[in-house]
């Protein structure tokens, strides 16, 4: 949940990075581990991802110190093939293990062409693009699939939460553009938004969610009395049961009613499961030749024949992309509630304020 | 288009499936080739493709004669690494490039682990569920991409039909259920179902189509006037574009104004674009104890509490599995206009009619 300050302070992302990092060091995971930690959520906010990032690291900790999450966990492949791994992620922070898996699919697809890696006994990892965009810089495609950290949503017809937000991400690489980076939940709005709405004590608008009659559910203070609804009605379900059968089932992670809630239960183990590919662009089709077709397909969209009152036709991941040019050089919004919380986690663990 | 007469004429699938061999043969396909293709077109009947089987067989063997499909090709992989491969279709029937990329990927990921084999210079090639099944006898899990045979589909926010209803299926095993099976499209609806509705003299529902100045469309007659909607808004348009790069143009094959309308042009090459990944279970978990996991997960979203006038919950392909078992028993339903479209053709190939 973020505050929208019309013009928030901006934090340099380097005191932001070294800020996580110290949390995490009093926390007790090993300074190594705090810095990857730290890089990957600083990421995350400069990319605009201001629900996935930062913000969550009180939740992090809390759960590291209600045993929850292991601050020191040992990231290992326990089955291999040429094209596959599973990686246990030893109940550590959902940054270590898909960090590792990403990287072991970035080097199997070298030589496999493709490469699939899932991931078991991980926790909540932060925006999927993070590691979807880790194989662009070895022009690789990158796919990554995860089960939610809580389930709000039911099979189509049904009232029991079963499935949850779990998100799709693919990141194709351009030549000139920026890439395109789709990041989608299967649900038409994110949970985050409707936490959003109620602490601004506005109302939802139809189609967000439904309450257990099946009538539409608008009061965002209610939200627990309901659930949220697919896209494309069945279609979304679907895709959140697929999804889900793929990045936990098959790595014997959490799935349906075995999936623990992330932020109401800090101290029981997730078992949250994910799963990354990695695609050689160079096995199918000259990379250069590539990537050039993808600037222009990207260039065909965007200045193809707007709607009315449309202003810009976006790219997926477009938007992030200026985020990130934006906040690399003018630092990461520092809303009055998210200091407010970054200044209790200090207190908490007495290190030093983020500024 | 289907009728849906209430209760149409049955006809065997075994007589089905000669019929459609004999066409093929007729039209110029060689023998082995056309028992292949009428298998798998007997097959999307069985599984209740009304719209993607043997009523789509006048307009593959008028591309044939037209010169828009290759009645004898040389399917053979252009580009490989041990788990992808590139096969070219030579324009020949999708049906045939298809069968060949899935079992490239099941050989492939027998070695591997997983497989990605992309396919171009393809053509139309029935249900996606097809292809996307293929892997489950080998005890591995399908997915399948590809780029659909005409656009209807705008980037989210303008007008003009850059994209297609590209599918996106996915096909997991059970041990006692049937195989979990998602085939769909990222829009509200196919665009067969607006064709019926034409057909019908019916109005659409809003939401399905809106015109060029965004305003909803439900005239059928009209469809030429406007486009689809994606689901999800700017999520399905994501999903669209997604497929039809790593479908399409990771393949170079066709995509956005390249894409030829295969029901339009049937004297023009489409290079239609598909990719098929098989992955295997193994490699992840014990088959059984995997396969026992999605019936306990299938029977637990079965067996969940209902929404108030909700008759049952079902799981993603069980729909298209019940119809399998019983054509099998009954036959292929076949209605009057479709019965009239097989024997116009049976008389144009001088071949004897269906039944």
């Amino acid at each position: 949940m973020t505050d929208q300050d019309s013009d928030p302070p901006r934090l340099p992302a380097d005191k932001l990075q070294t800020f996580i990092a110290r949390a995490f060091a009093a926390a007790g995971v090993p300074a190594q581990d705090a810095a990857v930690i730290a890089e990957l959520i600083t990421e995350a906010d400069l990319r605009g991802s201001d629900t996935h990032g930062v913000i969550r690291i009180p939740t992090y900790i809390k759960r590291i110190k209600a045993g929850g999450i292991n601050p020191r966990p040992r990231v290992r492949i326990i089955a291999e093939r040429p094209g596959t791994a599973l990686v246990d992620g030893d109940n550590g922070m959902g940054h270590l293990a898909m960090r590792i898996a990403a990287m072991t699919a970035i080097e199997k697809a070298k030589k496999t062409g493709v490469a699939w890696v899932g991931v078991r006994m991980s926790n909540h990892a932060g925006p999927a693009a993070l590691y979807t965009m880790m194989p662009l810089a070895h022009d690789m495609i990158g796919l990554y699939f995860a089960v939610g950290s809580n389930n709000h949503l039911p099979p189509w017809g049904g009232s029991e939460v079963l499935l949850g937000t779990n998100p799709i991400a693919v990141a194709i690489p351009a030549l000139e553009e920026p890439p395109v980076v789709m990041d989608m939940a299967p649900t038409v709005a994110a949970y985050g938004k409707v936490r959003l709405k109620a602490a601004r004590n506005e109302p939802m608008p139809v189609g967000w969610m439904i309450d257990r009659e099946g009538k539409p559910l608008t009061d965002a203070k209610r939200a627990d009395e309901g659930h949220l609804l697919p896209i494309g009605e069945y279609k979304g379900y679907a895709l959140s049961l697929i999804i889900g059968l793929l990045a936990g089932m098959l790595n014997r992670a959490a799935f349906g009613r075995d999936v623990i809630d992330f932020n109401k239960k800090p101290e029981v183990v997730t078992n949250t499961g994910q799963a990354i590919m990695a695609v050689s662009i160079e096995a199918f089709s000259p990379v250069t030749e590539f990537k050039r077709a993808i600037d222009v397909a990207v260039r065909d969209i965007r200045n193809s024949p707007r709607l009315p009152g449309v202003e810009r036709i976006w790219l997926p991941g477009e938007q992030s992309h200026a985020k990130l040019l934006e906040r690399r050089s003018k630092g990461v919004p520092l809303p009055a509630s998210l200091h407010k919380s970054l200044d209790d986690l200090a207190r908490d663990l007495k290190i030093d304020p983020v500024m």
